[in-house]
């Protein structure tokens, strides 16, 4: 028992008029949405690197968090793991996510940094039996260390995408080890800086190839979870391989995984991405590839990924409502990828940011299922598109050229447009918030 | 014979040294480079609808141009192919690309619409035939006219994807009997302006079922040409289905058409998509779906789509190195789908803003001739890769998850990062400038 | 009386359970929130050109919006102020806003429309007085006829600077006659398509000059109301002089006239500048300079002016707590420069759009109040500034580097930093929302 | 001496046909060009944070660079200054500029912060003695540190503000001592990350007074160099004060400083803040505050700041044609705020990225002399403007609204548009280079 988050009390559930900042508003885990309660639909999960890894730098500054477990030994992994679980149990969030190099020391070899990984496994392992909080997803960082610095499995180096391969075993047995109920790949390096000194066809098929012993390790050993991709169009390379869905859709395609691997979707990469949240979700949902979601915001006003916790509750509505348009959660979950800013030094403010962001998830997920349930917004579209289900529509769909042309000439097709009725449509979601 | 461009001489080559505004000064179309002539490698094309049915507008204003044959009569329909194939003349450009909108009066019926685009086809042949000028693409605008409104293809209206598939097929045959060498298919407005009224799950449909429909005819009429897709990310709409090229290759993947179509990429839509022009060539290469290029820039301080006439040599070499690296264009070409700035009233603008842009295409392509001669980029590209060519590094490849891990134990893998050298590199490319 | 929203009942107030489409569910014009009814904090106006002159078209297609009174006639001119006031009427706006362009038809000369407007005037004069309607203000189009294309007061052509000028003093009379409380001016055309071939210095003194010449103006006239600049970065121009809030100090200040001109202040531009909406309104309170909003929200998605009604509550508050902050709207008021998507087509959507975007403003304003009333934001916000307000932190703003340094050496000053509680500020707001 | 750069040979002149990495192909430092030599035209400076001081990290990967005097101690600093100077005289830059953070280690006080200054100026002080390299200027450190982390002068806490303004006038003795002709400050935490805990007022009164005191010291000591403001929008902060030239012209005026401060303007920040560089050079010229530049290029896909070295010549030549019609530099100069991509380990690659930023900055001032002197764009932006130097173009400015109307009713004036002529200029620039 760390003293780090001494005097915060557990974070229960008080209501819209609590006035205690350090209580829920609108996350009751256990109230009853659509058949399921707040804690099985939004799933939530909190991220080990951002809260106890990240030292508080950006481009221009250095460390301004100061946290006693800050240091590069087992001992310093241990006491981190012990904070870790603290705030987890305060929090009451059901679930974490970890990459390797967030839980344990560095080494100077794979075989080091595979001991030091499989110690800390067994650490987490019992924290988690004494906790009952359970593993959303673990993933490998093949990005920080400078072996990385011109990709993983992207690398012109094969000896890095050996290194690669070997890690994300080792990174997948931890995670099936701890009952992980995914396994995540963002593939923050696997972009290029210049295309002057870039493979691109090398670079995309090394990647194919990693996702395919991925998958097939994922079957070798009998692994339930699902295997994620986390898109992101930039930042840290000036283009990564996993733009976006759509981009990652064609990718699997290629390589013939698009049953083997879905997305992990994060708001402020869609927004990166030219999208908006809602867009990447519904487009997942279309392409049958949705997996779970990191619920953390960009500033709209800033070019690069600030990983904020979320707030607006009117944007996290239509993110949860497209998620319940896809059947909800399976084995993905709302992961908060979100730090901290950097001048937020205190413990309390870890947890406030969590407090603030969880009530804005549940707020937004009660709206959207309202929504749903009400149906109003869903027999409009349904309407919309009434012409299509017509037996007249169907067969238009299986017509060709000449045929629909001689129809259009002999009926003298000449259509009259109607309203969109979008403000209307914006007009009705705001009821619901 | 219109007198529109009276005074302005046909323009001709007269070397880097000339001072006359009314010559080219790289453009050379007979010199040979690589084994080719440059009128070969470039095949340059005029738009029809920048530069003759503009009139100059902007979200804030209205018409600046002030051109004799601006009205909407098949008399003004003549007069602007008059002054249209005098242009292409005056260029000496050996190709044009058209929509039908840009060339016959919009009429009150599919069928008139018809018989109006018939008419002008007829003296289109005429002309063609007189002056050598060739068809380089044919192409429908479903995106003008209200009817358009909420989309061609995937629309929600049945009748308007019937009188979408009816105009393609009207412009599929005026583009074969013009001999024209592609077919292109923008979809400005299949995208949506709000999640809230769209099915996109029908939409996309529609859209795949729409272009198998255009693939099918093409087979059944037995045209040789490509067809040709020009993605575009947003703009007219919020989204466009067609967002970038890996984005219309997972679409094309989707419906199986990957074999039958191929990229109309636009610098200007690749910089609204978030990547460089050379990215989205370079992509296209490597997928096999490179096709043609739209080589009109776009300004970076801009949010929208400026369609300028492209002047930054050193930015166009990056782009016909990609453009020689996927083997050149074979149906493809280099068409200006550029507009005048809206102050440039005069017919001397038009003019000049063509032979400009040629230019700089000259220009840029000698250049990256040189660089793709001389070897040195593509032997630094094949040398940082060269681990992969080695027993080991093929090894590497055919692997295992398990096996890889068992070989960096045993060996100590611990790779040793090697330059990038991107500084070096873009200084060779400097040279070639 | 025209038949055009014949069936659309009066808006009125029905509280937040209403399902009515056509009733308030937070905008009661009566109820008094901070002393002051709604009514006078927000006071509402609609604008003339987006709602009743705009025809639906953007860059790529043109009019989708079939309204009785498009024409270019007096006629039709009149028969758009009777649709107009009909729809503040059925809005219950207290206030309206139009250019001189949106309300007369071109004429082919200066008098031609100094006689069309001044006709209009009196129709609108009349039925000012029938419905009770008053004007927030006027302004003059000055972007959209072709001899605007290179600029107003910063055109190269001196006889440019003459209409213009010629054109603001018939619309200062116009908005003087019609009891109008501010006159704005929007420099849309006030900027450069290339530096090339701009003189930067000379057009921005003839711009400083033209408002020297309204303000003396004002002045002789003995308006009591309010000159207010709106300031946008780009669009239609690649850059336009009055850039945002900062920019334009800079401009007044150089001019000596930043006790003459105030900030119309608009989201979409705050956004396109790169700004937040909040940050222009704290901006413009600082410098004095505050004057009223143009409360229209941009798509964050998009580069370009969307002009849509607002319906983000929560941004709509942190905006209008600034306004509260700067003390309320005195001549200025909350005028929708919005425009319906171009594919509501219909009557019932002008009208709901307005619903909506009054309502949001409602609810944003009923929070803002709330927090502003609350304290503990404004609280946090001064004990983070303490120190400032003791005698040695007075005493440092007066002193020189040699004082403080010895001070700083004698002390040993070396401050460790406090936490800046972004998270918990954050949780705090959506308390209110 | 260092055996860094061993191998390296110093960089000369040897003409545009050399194929030579390790030579300059267009800077020759000793060609005249408008009367003045290249070396005295450019005044080249390196800056000593990137090339010696940043290890190679970004947000997403820690070092990367593996340099010798890596390390916090006065011996590490000596071995540093000893690279840097190798480095200085190998590219025959005549200046060189730095941070105080860079060149010294970080004390646990101000005191030993100072006294390691005083040191390592000293050792400063004897190179450039030997070697003849000057400083351009020196600034201070006002952002790394954890305790600038809510900013510097505009901290919310006075001691911060102490330490700064100490911190200042250390760096200001520094730059004295060594002779430096200018004293930058870049106020990158001088800004926001939330508004909601910012008190903007007093924020911006604070970074005014401290402007002053600066100033008043510049005065009292009798420094004879500029003081220059770097702008920057944002970055590290979510805005800072110093948005751009216009903002800080704005923000002299209120604080009465305009006489005594001009602008270091970097590429860059210009194109963070979404203008053209040439665009920043223009205003700063027109405002009178045109100081130095920082001549590093953004990538316009990026929406961070990635300080890379300069190469595209026609960009380049825009920008050093508004620097010569500035006047050129006198106190200010091109300094390379640039450091090497993450992947560029070598010292080859640190040499080699100066060498092609060099030549391509005398590339592109030899191409803007070249327009500056052929005079035919002077010419032709004159020919536009030249209405406004006939009488009747005066007397308007010095008119008002009443006697203007009266004129254009009188004299019927209704102005034709003429040409703007964009693209013709845009040809006319691109024969230069
Ligand atoms: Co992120
Ligand atoms: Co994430
Ligand atoms: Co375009
Ligand atoms: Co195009
Ligand atoms: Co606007
Ligand atoms: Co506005
Ligand atoms: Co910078
Ligand atoms: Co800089």
């Amino acid at each position: 028992m760390t003293d780090f988050f001494k005097g915060i009390p557990a974070i229960t559930y008080e209501g819209p008029d609590s006035d205690n900042d350090f209580a829920f508003r609108h996350y009751n885990p256990d109230e009853v949405v659509m058949g399921k309660t707040l804690k099985d639909h939004l799933r939530f999960a909190a991220a080990y690197w951002h809260s106890f890894a990240w030292p508080g730098g950006d481009p221009f500054g250095g460390q301004t968090f100061d946290r006693p477990w800050f240091g590069d030994s087992m001992d310093a992994a241990r006491m981190k793991a012990d904070a870790a679980f603290e705030m987890f149990q305060i929090l009451n969030v059901p679930y974490f996510c970890f990459h390797d190099a967030d839980v344990r020391p560095e080494g100077n070899s794979f075989a080091e940094n595979t001991r030091n990984l499989e110690e800390i496994v067994e650490y987490f392992a019992a924290k988690m039996e004494a906790t009952g909080v359970k593993l959303l997803w673990g993933t490998a960082n093949l990005f920080s260390h400078r072996r990385f610095m011109a990709g993983a499995a992207t690398n012109p180096d094969p000896d890095v995408f050996a290194f690669s391969a070997a890690t994300i075993k080792t990174c997948m047995d931890a995670t099936m080890k701890l009952g992980g109920e995914n396994y995540v790949l963002w593939g923050g390096r696997e972009g290029y800086e210049t295309l002057l000194n870039t493979d691109m066809g090398r670079e995309r098929a090394q990647a194919g190839r990693m996702l395919q012993m991925v998958v097939d390790y994922k079957h070798k050993m009998g692994f339930k979870g699902a295997i994620l991709i986390e898109p992101k169009p930039q930042e840290p390379t000036k283009h990564q391989y996993d733009y976006d869905v759509a981009t990652v859709y064609g990718f699997l395609k290629e390589f013939g995984l698009e049953g083997e691997v879905k997305m992990n979707i994060e708001q402020g990469h869609a927004i990166l991405a030219g999208h908006s949240f809602e867009h990447e979700l519904a487009m997942a949902r279309e392409l049958g590839i949705f997996g779970s979601i990191d619920m953390n915001r960009n500033d709209y006003q800033s070019g690069w990924d600030t990983d904020q916790f979320p707030n607006n509750v009117p944007e996290m509505a239509l993110a949860y409502y497209e998620v319940l348009r896809a059947g909800g959660f399976t084995t993905g979950g709302t992961n908060f990828d979100a730090k901290l800013r950097r001048q937020s030094l205190d413990a309390e403010d870890l947890i406030l940011a969590h407090v603030g962001g969880m009530d804005a998830c549940a707020a937004g997920l009660k709206a959207a299922a309202a929504m749903l349930e009400d149906g109003k917004l869903e027999a409009a579209r349904d309407a919309r598109y009434a012409g299509w289900d017509t037996e007249a529509g169907q067969a238009l769909l299986s017509s060709d050229l000449d045929a629909i042309t001689a129809k259009v000439m002999a009926e003298g097709i000449n259509p009259a447009p109607r309203s969109g009725r979008q403000e209307r449509l914006e007009n009705l979601v705001n009821r619901y918030l």
